[in-house]
């Protein structure tokens, strides 16, 4: 199982997930937040319904490799995030793909409307949602690394300090 | 693996799937018009969320136990029926569960919406929809099976007769 | 009754139908599986609202045709599928073609949303569901033609095979 | 072809058609005011679904009859109006009735997003929808008769007049 | 009150009114039907809100004028239909107009969901519904016009024709 | 032109209106907000569609009448909030009424999407949207209102107090 | 705390806020109809999210700085509007901005939802509702400002006169 | 700040936080599932329209305080959950509290439709979302927990374990 893409020389803590190459214009929003802020990742094509096999063998040792989130986007419906939270007890962020048809509304209800017992924590719909999934994850890390949360409370510091700056 | 239930005494050509024993009140309905119909059946409680093993070694055997046409039931992000129809090429039948917050459009979305390469053939949400897929599949199965064609006809004489007489 | 379009020399197996000529874009994807699938069909214009006599006559006569599944694409108050399934035993696949000014959210619920007694096989809105169509037919002619089902496991295979080989 | 209900010894002007007996819950409302307007009418259930060849008789033979106005109401896939409307030149009003699971959203979507060529004039989802249709009818035929279009005038007075006289 | 534009040398029939300039891009195709079966009419914009008084005017007056049907087209929170139908006892048909944000569902809503009392009938979003109000119009002229629904008979056959003609 | 309620001796500053007596059920939440902030106030039902002159009577006279905010509710295709804006430059508050087929949000887009040029201030569906236009009530007269802006930040005080106080 | 944009010499009235500099191109159609008014207003971003205490002094500022009406635009989770309101007794006015994904439902229901307690006066999404905000505000300035109620009547007064000389 | 309830001995790791007490009824399916896990939490009342000084200072200090994860619930118009974000760096959990009117759409989109820069990871609406919320508040603080990863294992088994044992 070779990684499509990896971010950093250190083993990846988060692994970005998606169910086909067109999807990377939105998660790689998420890629370039966690390039950002530092932290080893990597970024896959596992498709729930074209690779089922794959996205079990991947959920089923992403523990074991380390994985301390793993971000999963999908349009239409989308299943990727919550089979992945199926099979493994890592915290697993779901970001609703645009879809073609519906705007997203199929995907965000597909995402975020898990039955009770599987979680997935739900971000917005498109590459904002990408974004934040990333912030989550770092949010998440950064709960026992203080260097990770010190450079998410400069991250944040920035973003304020650019809103402040804004004229109209 | 024993089955649930097990309607007639040769071995099924349908299997009736669902994600919880509270679906067995909308599923149910499937199960009726198939022994109407005299098709032999199996109905099962698999769950993709917290049976996720159990779901691909019943989907991955389906087409060797001879199961012509999988009727799978789900309610909210119900990802039970598209990722049945990932691990195997036996037709699969979706039917949206009248969800607990969202009618159920949640349930169709993620049922109806699956992406270019594994289809769903979604009915209805709810009852009817349960009902219907027992009709698909009686019709599915008529294709090459005659008594099953005259027994559809049958039924469809008999469904619109009753309209005829009914009065205001 | 002359055909618009016929593929392949044999008689054809499936009946793809649609309200108007504006609708072969969605359409034709599920033409392009049939003919990539080896699978004999015919395409044809017929409008439920326009031609009424035209789809009762069609539908009527689609079993004595020796026509398997008819799949059925229209947008906004799409009746056609469900008129259809209303005068043939013959397996029905609904295609939602994606409406003007409601995103097809009218053709999917027009469609879906039958009552107890006429199913219709729904598929997703817009070309992934055209296409999904054609697959879900070939799923019903391979319960009892062992080629067919190759030919799917086949198409299966390669289509997993192109994600795998994906990278970002 | 054998009326189920008529009202008024009169040939009917009205005709109210539904897919069921349970959609007279809803379209009783439009008989209720035919009737107090004098006009009259019958009420027959007549389904697209399970009767097509009932409604398409019916619609067909509408003209000759003398009937000047269908009003057709169903829940669901309402294909009721739209198929009534494709066989006929007489106007028709379309009911959506409220259904089980989307609240008559599917209906109403089903009957007013009509094509471009066969117009179904829609009213409100439910019994309020009913007793539009019926008033909408007395003003079709008020447009040539006097005598209605004065019942009509009244029947606003009255209307006002009770607003008018209520107090919280 | 000077008309805007008017059909036909003969005195109006049928008066379309829409809430402004914008909206003829929608409603300019009933005024095509209504010419194409020859039908008087007369076209103006009269808004609900920004020209109350001269709404109130004109539906008082539809009645003395002659005019058999009025067909309102308007927007977003439509209420040029509605509120016209308040004041008169003249058939109203209403045209949802695609709005700018909601794809006309606000438009639909606003219009189709009339209280008991005030009836409108409603045809689709956009052109589509506009070419059927004048359609609808035209069935309604033809219910004591023997001509008229020669014509409304011609244009179905033509519409039928065109469709039996068209090929893929 | 006689008041239905009203509270307090003054002369009322803001005129409560509702479509039906049964709105009543939600717009009391606005008359007892009033009262408790000792704001002279009438409430009345006036109906856009049954009793057009009165509301065009009561709304061109609001001004001349002292009238300082009309707080208008009604449900389903709600024009009584937009359609008393276009008569009187006094500003209106919108409370869309729950609607008992599409749970208020026909009334909500009826409300709010008004045009440019004519504003309505919309509150949320229901008895909290009422009690909020109350509040947005009191919060106006308050601007040139010192003892009104007080009670209004008592109002705020004890209702932040009552949420501290609040245990689990 | 300097302002970014302000109109007119004299202290601001209104307080045209908005999350960030891409609300501009909703919220410049406020600034303009006030400007048109003469009304003192300025024009500021304040984040929600990205600046929580600068939003907090603002609204707790507000009422001692003189301003009477606050203008506050956001999109998809649009939380300004109900955060400035909480913090402040001065009126609110909330204007969805049409967010990318989902045409701004998301930000019309994030808005006008406000539960008891805290009231958002909401208007429509988008220029619309931008516009029609500031008009409410010189509606809410109006009712002790006898000049600027002379100016709204002359404002009503051209709009109506535009669209009575509007032709087809 | 005292708190309002407080599982176990231990200072908390988790904070419930809600609106008003009714949420209770939706939040406490967390409250059971973290005592279940043995994670030591706490459960507070504070609403961000009518406490928002104290969400504030909530969200402040919370890091300080020791919490690793914030669950927010909230309803309608639900602010709770991104107000508390932007003021921490904590990861917060959505939970959209079931709203009266429309089912919990606003809770959800006022929820999980968050601009970029400040993420809430968002669950289902109601209790299946409040109880998978304490789950993956549970798997984010087993990333660096090897107990309470192992508590999360045995409560997965348990969850499969059931499924294999329902029969139907």
């Amino acid at each position: 199982m070779s990684s499509n893409k990896q971010a950093g020389e250190s083993k990846p803590l988060v692994s970005v997930i998606m169910g086909s190459r067109s999807d990377w214009a939105t998660l790689c929003a998420a890629s370039e937040v966690l390039t950002e802020l530092g932290i080893p990742h990597e970024s896959r094509i596992i498709s729930a319904h074209r690779t089922p096999d794959l996205l079990f063998e991947f959920a089923s040792n992403a523990e074991a490799r380390g994985i301390r989130v793993i971000i999963a986007g999908a349009g239409g419906a989308a299943h990727l995030p919550g089979m992945a939270a199926a099979k493994t007890v890592v915290p697993v962020l779901g970001v609703p793909v645009q879809s073609a048809m519906l705007a997203g509304v199929d995907s965000l209800l597909s995402i975020v409307q898990m039955p009770k017992g599987i979680p997935v924590g739900t971000l917005a719909i498109g590459k904002a949602g990408a974004a934040n999934a990333a912030l989550l994850a770092a949010a998440i890390l950064g709960g026992t690394d203080p260097a990770m949360r010190e450079r998410l409370h400069a991250f944040r510091k920035a973003q304020t300090d650019k809103v402040l700056e804004d004229t109209l």
